[in-house]
Parts: C-alpha cells; sequence; structure tokens
C-alpha cells in the first residue's frame, strides 16, 4: 500500500521538525501510510507573530508547488498550534488538510470535559481564543496560560519544563482542567514528562492531528475491502 | 506491549459487533493494541429509544464487573452513535472513555466546515440535535436527516442503501454539507460504498472513535521511549 | 373533577417523599387535582452517579406499566433534580411530563435576574452545568457550589442547614445570585428557614414543577369553561 | 390567609380585562389568594407600538402610587405579552414581579422541545425575538409568526380566530412547534377552541404566569408550615 | 447643502448638552451637516431608572411631534448612554435613528480586542450587560464597573475623575480591558484627560454615534457626486 | 493640523485604489485630517483566495517598513472586505488599525436589526461567516449572497450592477434585510445607484471604516481643546 501522510512544520528549525518526527514514531506502522516529515525551509524560525502566521500561506503554497510528490500526499498534517495556512491549504490542495490546533482542541475535548492550553507566549492567547471561538469550544476551555519564555529560552530544556509544569498545574488545580494541550509543536519532547507530573492526560497537537488523519486513511482500507468481503 | 482497546456494542446484535469488528481491521496494527469487540448480551437488539439509551447504563457497568479484564482495557470505545452510558462509564471506569458520537462530530469538524448526519429514525434527530448543542458545534451541523427505516427493513441492503444515498445527496446539495456522519454503528457495512457515490468523506462514528483512541494509545508510547533518548 | 398530577420520587427513600408530600400540601386544593406521590421502591435510595440517573428510565418505565392508573395521570412530575428518566417519560407517557431541575431553573428565571444553585456533591455540578447549557440559560446562573455532604451526613440537620446557609450567602453575597435553587428534592424541608435566612427566594424544586403542571391543569378548566359562556 | 396576586392589564380596554379575568377564574382557589384584576385607565387601548410598550412604565408607577393596597399585593403579573414595564416594575415594586411573556416562553419550554408563537402584526415579531434572546431560548422558539389583524379587526372574531388555526398549523405542521404560544393578553379567550383543533398545547401568557406566581405564593405557605411540624 | 444631524439629550439637564455639544465642536465640519443639539426639557434631570429610561419614548416622540423641523433632520443621535427610547424612534422616525450606547459598544469592537465600561451607579449594569447580550458582543466586554457617585456628587469634578480613573485602570489592568467607554453621556467632558491617564482609547458615547451618523451623510454625498462623475 | 488619515488598498489594482479614493472624497474637510490613499503594488491584482488574504501581512509590513512617513499616520484603514492582514497591523503598527469588513459589520449593526452582504464569489462566503462569527454577530446577518462574476466580468459595469440589484433585492425581500453591505471595496463606485434602487442603506466598507477612524480623530481634537476651556 502506498498511502502517504505529509506532516510539514512551518518554521524552519530543523530540531523542531526532528522532534516531531520523533514523537510521530509510533504512529508509522507496518504496511501502514508512510509518515514524511518535512521543514518549511522559506519559513521563519519560529512562528511567533500574526505576520508569520499569515506569511507561511503563501510559502506553503509555493513548497506544495515545488514539491508535487507531497501535494499528491493522502493526507497533509501542518504541525503548528497556530494552523498557519490552514484554510488557504483547503482552499489549494486536493488532499485533506488537517490543523494540528484544531485537531488538538477536539481530541481534548473528545477525551475530557474541560481542558487548558500551555502557551509559550501571552501575545499568542487572543489569537488561540479567537480559534476556540470560532469552533464553539469556549465553554470547554478551563484556561489558556503562557509559559512566557521566548526562542532563546526554549533551549534551556530545565526552565521551560519547570515553567510548564507550574502553568500545568495552574490549570488543573485552580482552572479545572482535566486534560492539557501544549500550545506548541516544539513542545513535543515534553509531553511523557509532563502527563507523569500531572496526571491528566497531556496533548501534542501533532500527534492529536497524525491520529484523527491517520483514523481517515486506515477506515478508507476497510472501506475499500468491503465490497470484496460483502461479494463473497 | 499488551496495550489493549476495548470496544464495546452496546446492542445485543451480534452482526452488528462484526460489522463494527470488519470495520476496525485495519486499526489493528502489528505490534499494536489489541482491538477487541464485544457485544453487550444484556442490551436491547436495537438502541432506538430514550429509554434504551439510559437503561444502558447500568448494563455496562454490570459488565465491567463481570469482566473486569475489559473494564482494565487502555480505552475503552461505546459503539453506538447515542453514546449510551457515556457519563456513566466516565463517572465508574478508570480507563478513557471515548463516545462515538461524539468522536464522529469532532473529526468531522476537523475535516471539513460543515457536516451532515444520516440518522435512522427522526425520533432520534431532536436526541442528536442536543448532543451537538451541548458540544457547541450547531454552526457546523449543515443538518440531520433520517432514513426512516425501522429495524426489520434494515435487513434489506438494497433498499437501505438507497436511502441513505438519497438522504445524503440532499446533506451535501441541498444543506451544504461537506462531510456526512453515518448516524449508526449498524450502518458501518455501507461507508466505503456511501463515500463513493457521494464523493465527499463519509465518516463511521466507531472508526472516528477508535481512530482517536488508538492515537491517544500511540502517542503514551512515543512519551514512554522519548526520556530513553534524551537521557543518551 | 377527576384530574391527577402524579408526582414520582425515583429514589426509594419513603422519607424523601414523605418530606416532598409536605412541600406540596398547599397545592392540594379544594376541587383541584389530586396531588399523588410516590416512592420508586426500585429506585436506588438516593440518585448520586451519572448510573443512578440513566438507571432509573427503565424503573420508571416498569412502574408505569405496573400501575396504569398513575400512568393516566393528568401531568407527571418527575421529583429529583437530575431530572432522571426525562426525556424517556416524554417520548413513552401520553401525560405531559415536568422536569423538577428543568422546572426550578425556568422559574427562577421568571423570578430573577441571576439565580444559583446550592449541590449535594460538586460531582454532580458538571451535570447540572451541562443541562443549564441544553436550557441556553448559562448567562442566568451565578454560580452551583455544592455543601459537599453524603448520604449520611444528611441525616444531621443542624451541620445539613449550617452548610446550606454558607453556600447560599456565598452565592447570593460573593456571586451576585438574586435566588437559589435547591439542588435536590430531598432539601424540600429546609425551603422555608432558609429563605427567612438568606433573604431571597429559595426554590424547591418539586415545588416549582409542580406550580407549572398545576397551572397547565387549571388553565384547561377556564379552556372547558369558556366557550359556554362565549355561547350565553 | 390575606395572599393578594394582583394582575395588571395595561391597556385600558376593560374588555380584555374580562377576558383575562375570566381565563384566571379557575386559580382562584378556595383559601388561597385573591386574584384581583384590574385595567390601567391610562394606558392605550392596545399595545402596539415600542412606544406604547416604553411609556406604559411610568403609568404603572404612577398607578402603583395612587394604589398602595395594589402596591402591597404578594405578587404582580404584568398581563401583556410585550412585558410593558417589566423591569422598571422590578426596580420599584417590594413586590415580586412576573412577565407574561418572559414566564409563557419559559412554561412552553418546561412543556416541550420546541415552541412557536402566534402574534397579532408582524411588527411586533422583531420585539418578541429581542426578548427570546435576551432569556437564551432561540433554540427552542420554532418560529414567531403573525395573524396580521389591526385593532378593529380582533372584533370578529370568526376571522381572528380562523388566522390563529392557519397561523397555528404552520407552526406545528411546517415548523416544528410542540407547543403554541398566544403572543397577546387579549387571546385568552381562543385557548381552550385552538388546543382542541391544534391537538398540542396551546399557551396564555396571563395564566402561564399567575401560575408560577400562585406556586411561589403556595410554596410559601408550605414553608410557614413546615418549621411547626418538625418542631412536633 | 443642508443636511441636519440632530442630536437629543433626553434628561433635561441643560449643562450636559452643553457638554455634549462642546464635545462634539469637532465634528462640525466647513460645509457639513449642522449638527444641533437640543434638550428635552420635559425629561427628567437625570436618566438614572428603567422608569426614567422608558419613559422617554413619549416624551421623545411629543419632542418630535412640536419640533418638526428636528423630526426632518437627515440623521438623529440620542446623547444617553441607556439609548432611552432607541427602539421606539427607529418605529416613528423617517430619519435613521443612532443610539449612543450601541454605537460605542461597536466603536470599541472595531477599535480593540476587548473593552470595559465605566458606568455611574452599579444598579445600572445589568441593564447594560442585557444591552451587550442583545448585540452578540459579551465576549469583547472585558467588564462594567461603577464608580457609584450620584448625581450630586458629580458636581464634584475632582472626586468624579479620580474615581472615574481608579475605574479605569482596574478594567485595564485586572480585567485586560484595551479602551473603555464612558458609560454615561455627563461624562463627556473628561475623555481627555482621562484617555491621557489611563493611556488606552477613551470613547465617548455621543461622539461614536454622532461619527457613525456623519459618516453614513458624508457617504450620501459621494453617493451623489459620482454618477455625475461616471457621467463625464 | 497635521493628522493623517492612510488608507491602503491591498490589491495593486490602481483603479480600485481611484474608485476608493473618490468615495472618500466628502471626507477630507477643510483643516481636518489628511486621507491619502495608496495601492500596495506588491499585492495580487484582486484579493480573491485565502492566499491571497493571508499573504497581504508580509506584504504591508514591508510597505509600512518602507513607507515610514505612512508608519507614522494617526489611522491605519484596510480597504478590502476581507480584512487581510488585520490582526498582524494591530501587533505591529502603533497606529490604530481599523479593518474595512469589521466597520462595515458594526455600521451596518448600528444602523438596522438584520443587514445583508452582497459578495463576488461564493467562494468567499464562509471566510465572511467566519468573521461574523468571531464578532458575534451571526444573529444580525440575514444572508450573504454572491453576485459570483469574476475578476474580468466586473470590468462590465451593466452586467455587475444589475447582478448587485437581484442579489440586494433578493437579501431585502427574502432575507429581511434592512441594510446592505457591498462585500468588496472594488463596489465603491455602485453604492450611491444601488441604494437608490434598493431604497435601503448601502454601506461601502471603506468609507465605513473611515468614519469611525475619522470620528477618533475628531474626537481626539476635542479632548485635547477642552482643558483649556475648562481653565477659563
Amino acid at each position: 500500500m502506498n498511502q502517504m501522510l505529509f506532516v510539514i512544520n512551518p518554521n524552519s528549525t530543523q530540531a523542531v521538525t526532528d522532534h516531531i518526527d520523533r514523537a510521530l514514531e509510533p504512529f508509522r506502522i507496518p504496511a501502514g501510510p508512510r509518515i514524511v516529515c518535512a521543514t518549511l525551509a522559506s519559513g521563519p524560525p519560529g512562528i511567533e507573530t500574526q505576520a508569520h502566521v499569515d506569511g507561511i500561506s503563501e510559502k506553503l503554497i509555493a513548497y506544495f508547488d515545488a514539491h508535487p510528490e507531497h501535494a499528491r500526499a493522502d493526507a497533509v498534517v501542518l504541525a503548528c498550534f497556530s494552523d498557519p495556512g490552514f484554510h488557504a491549504m483547503r482552499e489549494t490542495l486536493a488532499a485533506p488538510v488537517y490543523g494540528s490546533a484544531e485537531c488538538a482542541y477536539l481530541t481534548a475535548a473528545a477525551m475530557v470535559d474541560r481542558f487548558g492550553v500551555i502557551s509559550i507566549l501571552s501575545r499568542a492567547v487572543p489569537r488561540h481564543k479567537r480559534q476556540v471561538r470560532l469552533m464553539g469550544l469556549e465553554h470547554r476551555l478551563a484556561e489558556d496560560l503562557a509559559i512566557e519564555i521566548g526562542v532563546t529560552g526554549l533551549a534551556d530544556e530545565e526552565v521551560t519544563f519547570a515553567r510548564m509544569q507550574d502553568v500545568g498545574r495552574t490549570l488543573k488545580e485552580r482552572h479545572g482542567a482535566r486534560a492539557v494541550i501544549m500550545g506548541c509543536a516544539g513542545m513535543a519532547r515534553y509531553r511523557a514528562r509532563l502527563e507523569q507530573v500531572l496526571d491528566i492526560p497531556v496533548i501534542d497537537p501533532t500527534q492529536a492531528a497524525v491520529a484523527i488523519a491517520l483514523g481517515a486513511l486506515l477506515a478508507r482500507r476497510a472501506g475499500v475491502a468491503a465490497p470484496a468481503r460483502r461479494a463473497a
């Protein structure tokens, strides 16, 4: 079988793509769709502003023009919590497109009554809340709080993780979150540890989107096989 | 690895469980979680009334009391579009519980702007709409229309599929649905054919729930592995 | 006149039915509908979990099958703040069915701008809030707070009433409630005292439902008489 | 016992008050609260415009200044579907104030999933919809349609009732209303006949408000008696 | 050109009209619409209660009956944050009517994500919140807080301004308001000073309404001229 | 006085900028802010896709970097109904930024109960509806309908205007719109004629945004002058 699930990290930081790629390892199943992760070299090192978010659309389209083999993927996942270029991709690509923030919110809603979000910078919080409102999930969002660490600070894993713990605990204990979404694809490496410490589900947006995309691809196989069986 | 994903069909019709089981075949991946489907023998042959829906809770709890090996599953999926016993399961089981209607709605929302639902009987539509309202997705629901075929009529595959096509086309063409949810776990066998005819994604609720549950289980593996890597 | 208003306490605790019965005494008006209160002997002693709530539906249907004289009532009131079996009753009985939680919320909304709820256990609060959301009254709910006393503790009237006062005052003073709903049919006996202490309306759910049901029955009499008068 | 429930018809048409008074006859129960209906002589013959609605507030306050015995009522019901002066009364009177439109909407919501409204003139419909939105019940309103008969036309009972039937049937059959509210206090006399023809509950706003007000007064009696009993 | 924009202060305090008039000075542009401010002599000195609000409708209609030259204005602005008589005016006058509260909320929403309101008395806050809900802007309202100064207290500019500063700072710092609406037409004189102190936009409701009304009048001129140009 | 109100047309079609410029002529008032219109030469000829919308952000930022005299404007208006780059501008510029779609919706809401939108292509309608939802104005939108004319077709004024009339009439007569928004900055030249034909207000988005921006600038002048007067 030749299905391909293509994951694009819209920032240009290869290390982030590597962490994402590693977090997706368990989704690479024997005889399952290939999961290919790529870095948008033309993207900014980190997507921190609305201008960054908006600017991704054209870069993604150029990318897919230059990489027709990826444009022909069976599913495309945007691996960034701002879902940059999401609606533009939907308008442009034939393949189904999954936004990792949208899928993270929906997965959290499928798992628990109320969930929280750990953001990098509080500047992003109004942007996140606009998306939550668009989806109709405001009543499920316990709160969205930032660790307030800049790009350079993120290199310090110890400090970063300590802040994620603090914010996660506040979301759980003060705001009643029963699951926590990590509001940045670059946090992928902390998921397991954070879940252990907080003792509630911790959702990595890229994994959430890949799970839903993978599910749709697998479901299609059942579909293909089914008529044959019925014919028997 | 010994993860188990347990799927319970809360009606007592083994044929429905068999169809569900077959539809989940592609989700059984090498070295992946075992996916075990069972029939709630104490359930009604079909879940058609609110009393049926409500009555499932106690029967499910009794089932899990009698089958501690299933109660210890790593994830439990309720394979019925009415999500009977959903909140009761959440209160009772240690395992995460996924409702197939909830997951179908959320998956549809992750895939398209507006989706429709094909129901069995229009009597169920107000119940469905209450759930959609609870979730905040009213603005994404194009419409929910019934094929109006009773339990016995469903045995006639030709008539059933013809009605599903009609309703599906109406949802797509008149109501602007860009994907369609099959509003009954017993419709699993028609997914592929219907998708081919309608040419928009057709979502089987049990597959949608299993995909999200499977994703969470797989994600956890990435988590387990990650610290080792970091330690290296 | 032979109208009957039937009130069913879906838990098996006769003492609760007795308190309800006493609270309904003033609604028994000369030549008015008979108000008959009964205990669902097959119910649990207290309805504390979602499984309890859901399990009531089938028991109620069995009850009405065995008591056709009650099934023929002119109105049926469910005397439990969880409105267990509400939608199932509506699907099953010819008689109009009134839920006491629903009627309590609506009555509170008719009386004041914002109201609070005194719950038994905080475990029930998410369940209550789901119902308030379904009804569209979220903006009228000041807050829903629990006294956190278990079934056995409720026997101690002094402690129970003290906690109800505390929670009631918090709802009034900190959350701006202008009326308070007692979130359990078993609290009926405290209504008058609590109202005196809090100095805002205190609503007993069963009384609220009986008042609306009684109103509909009385209205019907006006209707019957009216044409005769017009003919004169 | 000396409770008084005071009903004020804010238009100056005594015939409307008479019809209201007759419709309330069954709510006058032995040893129950006196139900006193009065006409606001200073009001307009019919309340048809927003200016009429707004102008009622000051006239009502003047009325209660001049009639302190009515201002001391145990409950006040505004018998007009526009609820004119409702918030002003609440700010001014010590007595609890019930709006008949608000109580009609809430009673309908307690009785059925979706309800319709029969209005006099379509000019009033946006005003009604603003109130429904304020209350949060938009999702329960099937539709609000007018019979489009002016004040003089209303004198012709035959034409009026024929139009009410037509509109009622449209609300039921095309819009899925399961109960119908008569959107004018002056329609009181048609309730019984209309209910018979439509075969779904027909709600008279004044009766709805009086039922809730009466319920609160009766409940209070249970309250007064209760401690004595407990002391025994 | 003879356009007239008519601004009516519905309270009878000429000093308030004078302050409004001065605040509108910059909107009087050469060859632009005349901006005429008038005092409703029949109004109360201050509009503080719901009865005051409601009572304005008839007085305004009487005013416009007596002043046909104002009724023929090209636009009418109600210069009071309670928008008294707004819907009545819309039903009555041929001219477009602008409510200053509505325009203040909408202007704030056009300027920033979240805004606050400084009210005179907390008694008015529920009334304000009803209007915000009607408009659908609840998610944009940071908070509405009162300075709690009575009519006589307002004469003391120093105390009044100090309280406005305090409340404004609380709205900005604790509630995240990015702009502040002055919730009373009588606060016009403090706008500039308050904006300087708070360092976020401060919106005067009358100015907001006049700006939108003026815009519509100016736009119409472009319209008239345009065809001529196109004809050339 | 040296205030400048800067209007940027984010598409590269100078003819559109010229029409906008002409439509803003009446807003150029003696001694008022200069109103400067510019064309984003780096933009696409027309903004028709989501990718176009998103791509504008970076181009706008580059534009303002290259034109510091415009970045220092006292207010910036985005003259495109898709509000491209709106949030990015808000994050980047010190000047207040006004979106023309947002201001058109808000102005329409200030003028009438329900309004419609005339769009170019139905492809844009879901994008428009997302914005309306974000603003909370869904209940005010009668409908959004497209004339379905491509860029080249728009050159044919006769056909374009005929379609705008048709759609406008449908919005008014079938959907109850009381005002109509022209959903494209390029429609500016048709405003007057369309208003004459439809006989309800027709709103040009750029004019709406300029009116609100101008109002804020003028208001500021009153502010500056006021203290001096008070000191006198």
